[in-house]
């Protein structure tokens, strides 16, 4: 797996400078860098580090001098960031599995397996299930039955897809991830104390004890393309439509996503987010880590949230929000600030109670 | 999987309006009905959608003109919540697995099988595991060494059940969930940091690092009827004593269960709830999602906490709480409201402080 | 598995009073206990409940009357946590599995493994593995391609380590935990609404929607002797260099751990806790359950959080914390208290501004 300077230059549609013919085998932080690497100098505080280790060649800096960096070859980053996107696909390891249906794979007689499918050590492909051509069935992951997997699906080792799931081309799923189990839905006879505190905004009688009727879950989930899951992230089916997913949106590990939620293209979900249920997120949203957010509302296109967010109400298109209850960054940053100085506060006001309530002897 | 609307309302108790021989195959919102749906038009707003479907049959709103909606049979739905509990117990189309053992599942000779039980590919069962009548061990599933499933139970693909856990009748487990993981449980040989921050709430020497000495989880978990877990969460035993869950509690996705806890009957968690060691929780409690609960607290029947609420100390019964840290729900509504106006707050004090201080000038 | 008190006793480092002779077959709360079992009266509390019980013999507070407790046999514990180690260690029953390799689990040929290593029913073990003496790898557990673990590793059901992962000795891992999945990490061609708005505090110009390019995940996760890991809790790969969890650190169920974070030696990770990417933390650090951590970020040694808290920028060494934002724990508990008496505030303020405007109507 050696590339030349020039062709990596190529491939991330740049020009190689210096000894383009050098090959280099892997990629490395600059210090770790053997003489075969291509060292990560895209900062020019990594100047330093580069002399540390042995690279000959480095992916450096707009600007920097790499002649007097000690290199042989060097390609120009003007985007560090996006440069890692392409070498991190030349130099990808893979997994190292084996190709084809593995003999100790159960797959049903009725699934339909595109060209060059390969299917893990003890995996599951239930009946009616269709996989694209192309696509990864990794070690003991499962594909229930009915569902539909487009082209270049990649599944790590033990991702389950639960039956009647659909999903576009060029799906990954980190391990342990679940699509398609049952949605949270219970109902009670009578109206349950939750109901009555959600309509009273907090009280309830307290003595509505009543048992749990289950509202099983008959949609399924219908996610698009370009989509990727995180390891053990969870993704309910919806109860009468499906749960949705646009084309191009990213969730990470530990994720939960409710039943009958929506969510747009190009959308990142990061570490331990949770969605309640039927809520709908719109395109190009952003959701920092461990941000929650109520059931039945709305978020807009374009929205961030930073982490530990707590969503209780819509957030419009566009906005950046913080805090628990989610409001504007700069007012929950204000609002931060303000705890600090809260203790001050209270005593400014005890004082000024003092000097009001006794005015003859102010000063 | 086919019901006449006469079938399907003297299933939920009410009678048919129209023509009750009009057979339906599936249910559907309305405006994705086709001819053979019961649409689900239980709300008024409903109404102008069911002409955009073709919906013959609607499951409709208490008061409901369904001959001008233009249907031809009608089920009144005097709760609507209620009646969908029955309406996808009907038309649930379930996993789509065969039943008996499969030949790939390795299952432990004394292991005992109720009348029924099927065992799907890949799953394991370990020796003297006692599983129930009509249970369904599902796919890649795990039940580890003398556990004991009561009758029907459902596990769905790749549930792992430890050595030793104990669980009741209609147990029903969502893909990947865990129950019997060891205890977090760990001690150093002299007093740790965090036993000197707890005591003197918030100081440490910060000089007593020590390696932890683990506490291993001689306990199981024993778990009452109509019990549901959801994908990925987790329960652990408990050290010497089981975790104890009750009758008819439902535990959602990614929910994390510590040592000893023990909670009561009827109670929902809501996804990604948290909840430490030894910690016990009443009946009929709701934990709205990312509630997090601290180790050795009590919280009381009918408690409901909203999403997100961080509980430090004990709960007394009855009490609808939000916040962090949790409190009553309408103190954090008002809260809440403070900080929005906490900025003009301090700029009210600022300028009070000024005109107090200057008495002969203000105003 | 029976042992004298006194064996008891000399395994805990101390000696047995009374009847050393007696044996106990297992150890019980003291209401639970029978007459085989060690009771657990480690406080003057236990005390009436061990007569409920029919123990003949306890573990009992330093300066406990034994006898008059009616005991013929007694251990004292002079720090009662720490004895709960040794007592369960000499009475963890363990989970039943068999030794040596299954024949249906999938070991590649070129798979080493050291002495006495266990692989149960249907776990995969790929192509260049190396396992050390010792190790059992349980049911349905998976290891990667070139994966290594040290001696005495004890994988329960369904783990998952990913192709390179470097692992220590004494490696514990409870049911379905996830170590190297892909690091969620991506880019976009131009700068994202993202980038705009950590540059500028929270705005952006909300048009930018682009989509996102993956940056593919290069290292692997490296982990010390003597980690233990909770059930379903994620590691990630590390985008050049590895991932690192230094020894001793304990992880618990559900904690998300990013690419290319580094955590040190002794630390401990409660329930649900998250680390977003490329973040550093110390030695005997304590974080308590669903604490999250901001990627890019250092977290000192010995620094200890409080359940719930949102650490949103680096933490000295030493400091313990609780909140969001994480403040020092005493701060934190200033504002809450604060957060109680803020609408009481609110209307002080609002008087003093109608008193002091109209200076001489007051009192």
């Amino acid at each position: 797996m050696g590339y030349t300077v020039e062709q990596i230059a190529k491939a991330l549609g740049t020009t190689a400078l210096g000894n383009g013919a050098l090959e280099v085998t892997g990629v490395a932080e600059p210090v770790d860098a053997g003489r075969h690497d291509l060292a990560l100098a895209m900062k020019p505080e990594y100047a330093d580090t580069l002399g540390e280790g042995s690279a000959r060649a480095a992916v450096v800096w707009d600007g920097a001098d790499w002649q007097a960096l000690g290199l042989e070859a060097a390609i120009v980053a003007p985007r560090p960031r996006y440069v890692m996107s392409g070498l991190t696909t030349m130099f990808d390891p893979g997994q190292g599995w084996d190709s084809g249906i593995h003999p100790s794979a159960v797959v049903d007689a009725s699934a339909e397996l595109g060209e060059g499918v390969t299917v893990g050590p003890l995996a599951v492909v239930c009946a009616g299930a269709r996989i694209g051509a192309g696509s990864v069935i990794g070690p003991q992951a499962f594909v229930g039955a009915d569902a539909v997997l487009g082209e270049k699906a990649f599944l790590r080792e033990g991702v389950r897809i639960g039956a009647r799931v659909v999903i576009g081309d060029r799906f990954i799923a980190q391990p342990g991830a679940v699509v398609g189990g049952d949605g949270f839905s219970y109902v009670t006879p009578e109206k349950s104390n939750v109901e009555q505190a959600r309509q009273t905004l907090g009280s309830q009688d307290g003595t509505n004890a009543q048992a749990w009727t289950r509202i099983n879950s008959l949609g399924a989930v219908r996610i698009g393309d370009d989509v990727e899951l995180g390891s053990n992230c969870t993704i309910d089916r919806g109860t009468i439509r499906d749960t949705r997913i646009g084309n191009g949106t990213k969730i990470d590990n530990l994720v939960m996503i409710g039943h009958n939620v929506e969510i747009g293209n190009d959308s990142l979900l990061c570490g331990c987010v949770g969605i309640a249920g039927s809520t709908r997120i719109g395109n190009n949203v952003v959701l920092g880590g461990q941000t929650g957010v109520s059931d039945n509302i709305f978020i807009g296109d374009n929205v961030i949230t930073g982490g530990g967010t707590i969503v209780l109400s819509n957030i419009p298109e566009g906005r950046v929000m913080l805090g628990y209850p989610a409001m504007k960054m700069e007012t929950t940053m204000e609002v931060f600030k303000g705890f600090r100085r809260l203790k001050r506060l209270f005593a400014d006001v005890a004082e000024l109670k003092k000097t009001v309530s006794k005015p003859g002897q102010s000063d």
